[in-house]
C-alpha cells in the first residue's frame, strides 16, 4: 500500500521528554524482594487506617443513589473540599482536589508556565519534579538549599542580576532530600520576591503533617499571597495508592486550573473522594489520631536508623535526625570513601537507597556525598540490619 | 511595591481554551431537583454492583501490607490490565489504565497531536471531545455521521481532495448522539485509510457493552492496526464516579503515552484499580451479570420512552429505538415546530434534555432538529411523565 504522508514526527510536547535516569520511573514501583529497600517516601501500612477505610467505603456505597459512583465537579466534592479548606484555613473556592501531590505539581506547571519558561528550583531537588517540568519544556535555574531551606538570598541575588523565572519550586517543610525547612520569615521574603518579580511559587508540601518534633512553620505567607500555589496530598498520611491530594490556588488562577483539569481527566474519582470525606468527617479526631500514630512511628524509626548507622559504621556518616518526614540524609564524612562505589557495594550487600548524586539540579552542592535513606516503611529490626549491611559496604573502602 | 515584570500572559495551552457553551461543564454535574433531567449518559444506580464493591473493598483492604494503598505502575496494576487485555483480545502490554474514557481521549490527543493539527471528527459529535481537542489547539474537519456511523466515503473524498488530518475521532458503536454504529466492513475501510494517509483513529467506545439487541461489530479491524487507539471505560457499566477506564494503544505509541501519563498524574488510583480487579476476577461471571441487568433495564427504558413520546405527542417525533446505549435521538417531524423554543418550553414544563443544536461539529446536519434524551437513570414512570411534559411543550407550538 502506498503511504501518502511522510511519517509524522512526535508532538513537541512528547519530544521534550527525556528518558528517566537515576531516580527514575521504576524506583518507587518494582520491589527487590531480596534486599532492604530504603528507596521511596512510602508510608508504613501499619499506620494507614485500612479497617476504617473499609467501613467508610461500606457506608458510602450503602447510601441511596450511590452518588459516589456518579460524575462530580471538576473542583472536587463539597464535603472533601470543605474539610481541606478548613484544615488549610482558606476559602473553599481556592481548593482543587487532585490525583495526589505530583498531579498538583503537574497542573501548576501546565496552568502557569509557557513552554520554555525559566523555573527556579531547589538544589538539590526532588528529581521527579524536573520530569514534571518537561511538560512545559522549562529551563531550570538551580537555587541552593541550605539549613533553612531554599536560599532566599541567593534567589534574590539572581533576580537582581536579571533572572526572570516564571515560577519557583521548593519543598518548604522537610525538604526532599535535604530535610531542612523554610522559616516563616523566609517564606515572607520569598512571597515578597514573587510579588515583586511576578513569578509563582510552587510550594510542594507532602511531608508537612509528618512533623514529630517542634512547631510547623506558618502557611500564612503562602495563603495570603496571590503568587503561591500550595500543593499537598494524602499520599504520605492516608496512602499513595489513593491518588488523592489538593492544591490551594490564588483565586486568579482557579479558572485556568479548572479549565485545564476538566479537559484532561474531568475530576478525581468521586468514589475515592467520598470514601475519604466520610473517613475524615464521620470521626473528627480520626485524622489526627492517624497522624499521631504515624509521627510516633517515624520518629522512632528515624532515631533507630540514625543510632544504628553510628553503631555499625562509627564516624562514617554525619547524620542529623530530622524533625519530621520520611528520610535521613546522612553525609559521608570520610573523603576517601567513593559514594558511587558505596551505593554499589551497599546494593551488593543487600540494601538499596537513593544516592545523593541523583538530586542536584545544578552544580555547587555536596549532594553527591549524601545518601537518601527512606525509613518510613521498614521496621526497626530491618533498619538495624540495613545499617549493618551499609556498615559492611563502608568497610569495603576502609 | 514596584513590580519589576509586566504581568505574564497566560500560557498558550490555556489561552486556547474557550468558555464552555451549550453542552458545557455543568450539564452533567448540577442536578435540577424540580425537573426530570434526561441530560447525561448516566448509568442507573440500581444496576451498579454497590454491595459487591463494598465487599471487594473490604477484601482488598484486609490483605497484609495493603498494597492497594501504595504506589503502582503508570500502566496500571497487572490484575486489572490482564482482565482488560483478555476482554479486548489484545496483548496486555498495549493496555494503559486511565481515569475514565474522557481521560483516555485526552491522553490520545496530547500524545499524538501537534498543536494546531487538523482532526477529522464526527458530525454531529460528542461535544466534550471538542473541548478535549483544545489541549492541542486542534482544527476540526467535520465528517458526516449517517445511519452506518462515520461516513467513510466522505472521509475518503476529503482525503483525496488533500485534507491531511493527524487523527480521526469517532464513536463507532451507538454513536453519541445519533446512535448509529460503524459496520465491521466500514471499520476496515477506515483503518485502511488511516494506514494509507498516516492518521490515527481515536475510537471512543463507552457504550459498546450496553448493546441490548443484535450482535456487536468487530473490534478486530481496530486492534489489528497500528493506527488506532481504542478508548474504553467502566463509566457506563460500573459507574462514572470510579473514574476508571483504559486505552488500547498500538505498541509504537505505548512509550509516549506512558511517558506523558507518568508526568501528569503518575497512575490511576491503585485503590480503585485493586477494588475493580478484585470485583471482576473474584467472580468471573459478575461483569456479565451486571451487564445483563443493565441491558435489560436500558432496553426497557428505551422502549418505554419511545412509546410514551408517540402516545403523548402523536406524530411529533420520528423515533428510532437504538440497539443499545443510553440515548434516544428523536427528530422533530413538524417543520413548524421551532426546536430551540421546544427546549425552552420543555424546561418550563419541567423536563431537561440536550438540544440537538449542541452537537454539530460543522454545517450540513439536521442535528438541530433532534433532541438527545438520556433515559439511563430515569425510571419508566418518570420517563412517561417526561414524555407528557414534552407533549405539553409540543402542544404550545401546535
Amino acid at each position: 500500500m502506498t503511504v501518502l504522508s511522510p511519517p509524522r514526527s512526535r508532538p513537541a510536547l512528547i519530544e521534550a521528554f527525556t528518558a528517566p535516569k537515576g531516580f527514575g520511573d521504576q524506583t518507587l514501583r518494582d520491589r527487590r524482594v531480596d534486599a532492604i529497600e530504603l528507596l521511596g517516601g512510602i508510608p508504613d501500612p501499619s499506620v494507614l487506617p485500612t479497617a476504617e477505610l473499609a467501613e467508610a467505603t461500606a457506608r458510602v456505597l450503602a447510601r441511596p443513589g450511590a452518588s459516589s459512583l456518579q460524575y462530580s465537579r471538576t473542583e472536587g466534592i463539597p464535603g472533601l473540599r470543605e474539610w481541606i479548606a478548613a484544615r488549610e484555613g482558606v476559602d473553599v473556592a481556592r481548593v482543587l482536589v487532585t490525583n495526589g501531590g505530583f498531579h498538583g505539581l503537574a497542573l501548576a506547571v501546565q496552568a502557569v508556565l509557557e513552554r520554555g519558561d525559566l523555573v527556579a528550583v531547589d538544589n538539590p531537588v526532588f528529581p521527579l519534579f524536573l520530569r514534571g517540568l518537561e511538560l512545559a519544556d522549562a529551563r531550570v535555574l538551580p537555587i541552593r538549599v541550605g539549613a533553612e531551606g531554599l536560599d532566599i538570598d541567593e534567589l534574590a541575588a539572581r533576580l537582581r542580576e536579571g533572572a526572570r523565572p516564571a515560577a519557583v519550586y521548593t519543598v518548604p517543610e522537610f525538604h526532599n532530600p535535604s530535610q531542612s525547612s523554610l522559616p516563616t520569615a523566609r517564606r515572607r521574603e520569598l512571597v515578597a520576591l514573587a510579588e515583586k518579580y511576578g513569578f509563582v511559587v510552587f510550594a510542594d508540601d507532602p511531608y508537612r503533617e509528618l512533623r514529630f518534633r517542634g512547631e510547623p512553620e506558618s502557611l500564612t505567607p503562602f495563603h495570603d499571597s496571590d503568587h503561591v500555589i500550595h500543593v499537598n496530598t494524602f499520599t504520605k498520611t492516608l496512602g499513595p495508592g489513593l491518588r488523592l491530594g489538593w492544591i490551594v490556588l490564588p483565586p486568579r488562577l482557579v479558572p485556568d486550573a479548572v479549565a485545564l483539569r476538566s479537559r484532561q481527566d474531568s475530576h478525581s474519582s468521586t468514589f475515592v473522594q467520598a470514601v475519604i470525606a466520610e473517613l475524615l468527617t464521620s470521626d473528627a479526631e480520626l485524622f489526627d489520631r492517624v497522624l499521631g500514630r504515624a509521627r510516633a512511628l517515624y520518629r522512632s524509626r528515624a532515631h533507630a536508623l540514625a543510632d544504628a548507622l553510628e553503631a555499625e559504621a562509627p564516624g562514617a556518616f554525619e547524620v542529623t535526625v530530622p524533625d519530621g518526614g520520611l528520610f535521613l540524609w546522612p553525609r559521608v564524612n570520610d573523603d576517601a570513601i567513593d559514594a558511587d562505589r558505596l551505593a554499589a557495594d551497599a546494593s551488593a550487600e543487600g540494601v538499596e537507597y537513593q544516592r545523593g548524586a541523583f538530586f542536584p539540579s545544578g552544580p555547587g552542592t555536596d549532594a553527591d556525598r549524601h545518601l537518601r535513606l527512606a525509613y518510613g516503611d521498614t521496621d526497626e529490626e530491618r533498619l538495624r540490619e540495613a545499617a549493618r549491611r551499609l556498615g559492611r559496604a563502608v568497610a569495603r573502602q576502609r
